[in-house]
């Protein structure tokens, strides 16, 4: 047991999603996460409201950080250079030390058709959260939100190459390497 | 009641449409649906599944129309002009002509979080669809997907801008307006 681990929610995270990984997320209970981490069910739910929590309960403190980063980047960037400068600045806070979570986490909403329709809405939600930045700033909605999206899109594609096991570089080079495919794609 | 309406189906749909956009999807059930087409809830059962299928029940036929005309697109376009193509070819032949059907759909969909979860999935299969035709043409997987990934956005684009009341060029034409739009986003 991860007693090494200071921090109570780190440690039911990543005993959460070793067991969704190794058994399936439907057939893990509260009682095992707890029970994996060395923990008490209680403190369980001091930190999430249900098992899913643990996979989606980052998703709102990444909207903020992003939108922060959205907020104060360089009024000189074309728009969506400067949406991906956000994710690259978010990507060393909140992704680079995280891989192996990131990739666990990935591939086990990639198994569960509710979890993957889960993760779509959020990403939905944070695409708008994106739009409603970049429209603060000045952008029309129209363009807001196709930028926003195709910031989303650099974002899947890099974190897709990201979680793959035999790549390595970190997650800010294969956000740069997205956005110059995109480009390539498009022309 | 639209006894006009010679095509059982197309009258579920239109009663359907009409109930969900009155008084939600929610309130609305099979028995009224069926009332208010001046048809058997038997003859529902017949063409539907459950109500959810009047909304999401074309989207198979809708995928299997693009995949055909990406297909048999000819080889000199570049990939993404091609599949915009095949979307403005289905968009004449299953849209042009249901525009209000369709800007009802839209607006029903937006308006409940369990829809628009299931139109995300929707989409999301639509995508990868896609991405295996081109793949299938000889695109690498990775380029495959960007490029469906970038013709849903220009799809959904056009469609947002076809389904406000006050537009009223072709899809076609909004298609072509949304990759132009696109294209000066990403430069």
């Amino acid at each position: 047991m991860p007693r090494w681990e200071p921090d109570g929610v780190e440690r039911l995270q990543a005993a959460a999603f070793e067991l969704f990984d190794e058994q399936g997320f439907e057939r893990t209970t509260v009682a095992e996460i707890a029970q994996r981490a060395g923990l008490t069910q209680r403190t369980f739910f001091n930190h999430f409201a249900d098992k899913r929590e643990v996979l989606f309960g980052l998703s709102s403190e990444l909207q903020q950080e992003i939108v922060r980063e959205i907020a104060t980047c360089a009024d000189t960037l074309p728009p969506l250079d400067a949406v991906v400068r956000a994710l690259q600045a978010t990507a060393d806070k909140m992704f680079e030390e995280r891989r192996d979570a990131v990739t666990r986490r990935h591939r086990i909403i990639g198994a569960n058709p509710e979890l993957r329709e889960r993760e779509l809405s959020k990403r939905a939600a944070l695409t708008d959260a994106i739009a409603a930045a970049l429209h603060a700033r000045g952008l029309d909605p129209e363009t807001a939100l196709l930028t926003a999206s195709l910031s989303m899109l650099v974002e899947q594609t890099a974190i897709q190459r990201w979680t793959q096991p035999a790549e390595s570089p970190p997650l800010r080079e294969l956000l740069s390497d997205a956005l110059y495919s995109l480009r390539m794609t498009v022309k």
